[in-house]
């Protein structure tokens, strides 16, 4: 029997019992509201874990890559969204050639990758869903929803191509979920603008696609929504402890680090820095802070080399020595997965096996 | 022939004039001023480069990782210095296994770490290298200066180990080289504090390993030198430039992304965000922004999402269109390679290859 505290560090150590609470959790508040939910699977990118998602009732998965796709539909999974504007003809081949066999959906902003998945669609004999991205206030991506009727027309007659509805991503709106209404009530309109724009055109939305881990369990107040998005809820961090959407005992992935140094007074040094956690900054309150440290929230990763994380133990009664291991939840957990090939497993801290992140590195 | 603008998007590409010369250069600079260089191939990973800079002059290098090491050992580097104060038994017993038919040092500032590589090394039939590590200023890892030569001693007794000498990293000195002096000085006092607290144990250093990139032209200002770690120079980066100690025109590496979406307005995005630059921030000036354009140098890098890049081109009068590409010099460059799998390597835009980042992901 091995126990968390037995493995070499830094790991990344993911307990079993959360990641299925988190996940039969939101199902259960999809399955209330009507919605279908197609995770987000960037967030770990283990085929093992979008197929437990599947189990626990998602519609399918969500990728940002075409080789995240690919690892997902040589695993089995069969229904992918991929919520990127994917430029590039080796890429849109690829995607034809996953087509052929699955159900292949794209989000689009413009004619130009439309035009290019629809070449390799019919090059492929396959046929690609897409859906038109409207920008409801993030800036990011997407048409002004006043404009999507027009994009989806000109979508929807392109060969080997199945215009399949709207997307969109509210990441601007970064409230606790108890003040998060007003800004979802705009998202709402905004949204109703784009679908009355399609309908216009005389097309309809199949889906209607959107959301996120901070916005998850109030997705219900986009009206016309027909299927959630979150990525992060899996596993929650730090992030979503910040901005209100889950409490620690939410957070299923926490990284094992091991004291390494402790000759500089009032330091401690671990070893595990930007390389094992990712640099993201916290978004929340003073922006300061790398992780949490569950054990002792009185200790503070206070900054991050290549491999050292930097302990501020200056507040704390424990006295660290070198040997001692610690937990730390990180402040991003996708960006925190992605330094690492293989995710440990357990239950109640005894490690049932591991998992390699298949889709980790896959740039293109 | 392929160009670099042929490659699928997002890529790393190197320009092997640039990287020749900068391996040149400080090469040059070490053997005027009699220095050991033995550089950090944290930056790069990759065997292949590691060997380009034996060739260059190189007595050696280093690594941080017990992973790292073992890859640059496959790869037939037989010189490594670990710089990281390793925890673990079965990473001590590792680095052992290496130490048997090559020359491993490791940098400790406990004797924690000394006996449990000491141990290892007896195992192993092996004898392993220590230098003792000092803080002169940055306070992360390293023993203050005048407690080096208890700490020498009680190590230079312990069976398997060779005392090899001092090592430190003054990687709290962020100024423009010109300006350096002054806390270049104070270093060089903290160095010469270590020094004579080990002579007085009867013990010699042969070696004293200490320096940065910022801080590599300016090694001979630290008196008693004799081998000089600087790893970024290879590539260099913005904060390279940043801190003054290169020009866009030494930074080898660049990140090669496509426009892939302009539907909002006054926003370009590309395909490449904190998983493909890395999130690190810029240390210098308003530590805004996360590359630079050198074709365009008035748009600005403003954000980074996990897989999208926002370029403000507001300032500029270049009009981008979907499908254009961009090569972007990143803020750490250490950190973006440690996102790609494949670097690839050019000369005038015109590809030769590519290299497996073979040392990536192993963080234990």
């Amino acid at each position: 029997m091995t126990r968390i505290e037995d493995l070499e560090t830094p790991a990344i150590v993911v307990d079993l019992d959360i990641v299925e609470r988190n996940l039969r959790s939101l199902a259960a508040y999809a399955r209330e509201h009507g919605l279908n939910l197609r995770p987000h699977t960037k967030t770990h990118k283990v085929p093992a874990i979008a197929k437990m998602q599947i189990e626990s009732g998602c519609s399918g998965v969500t990728v940002a890559k075409t080789g995240e796709a690919e690892v997902m539909a040589q695993a089995g999974l069969d229904d992918i969204l991929v919520h990127y504007p994917v430029y590039g003809v080796e890429k849109a081949a690829r995607l034809a050639a996953l087509a052929r066999s699955r159900r292949v959906t794209v989000a689009v902003d413009s004619m130009v990758t439309a035009r290019q998945l629809s070449a390799a669609a019919v090059a492929a004999g396959a046929t690609i869903r897409l859906l038109v991205e409207a920008d409801v206030g993030m800036r990011r991506c997407g048409v002004a929803p006043k404009d999507t009727g027009a994009l989806a027309k000109a979508v929807s007659v392109l060969p080997g191509i199945h215009f399949q509805g709207l997307t969109f991503y509210p990441g601007h709106i970064w409230a606790p979920p108890s003040e998060q209404a007003p800004a979802l009530r705009q998202v709402s309109e905004q949204v109703d603008i784009a679908i009355a724009s399609i309908e216009a055109e005389g097309l309809k939305c199949e889906t209607v696609s959107g959301g996120s881990t901070p916005t998850a369990y109030n997705s219900h107040l986009v009206d016309r929504l027909t299927e959630m998005r979150p990525g992060t809820y899996v596993f929650n961090d730090r992030n979503t402890i910040g901005v209100g959407a889950c409490t620690v005992d939410d957070c299923a992935l926490r990284v094992m680090v091991t004291v390494v140094s402790t000759a500089v007074p009032g330091r401690v040094v671990v070893d595990g820095g930007t390389k094992t956690f990712a640099a993201d900054r916290w978004l929340s309150g003073e922006k300061t802070g790398f992780g949490l440290v569950p054990a002792y929230p009185d200790m503070r990763v206070e900054g991050l080399s290549e491999e050292h994380g930097h302990l501020d133990v200056s507040e704390s009664a424990k006295r660290l020595t070198i040997g001692d291991k610690l937990t730390i939840v990180p402040n991003h957990v996708c960006a925190c997965v992605n330094m690492h090939q293989q995710i440990w497993f357990h239950r109640g801290g005894v490690v049932e096996g591991s998992w390699n992140v298949a889709g980790r590195g896959l740039v293109r």
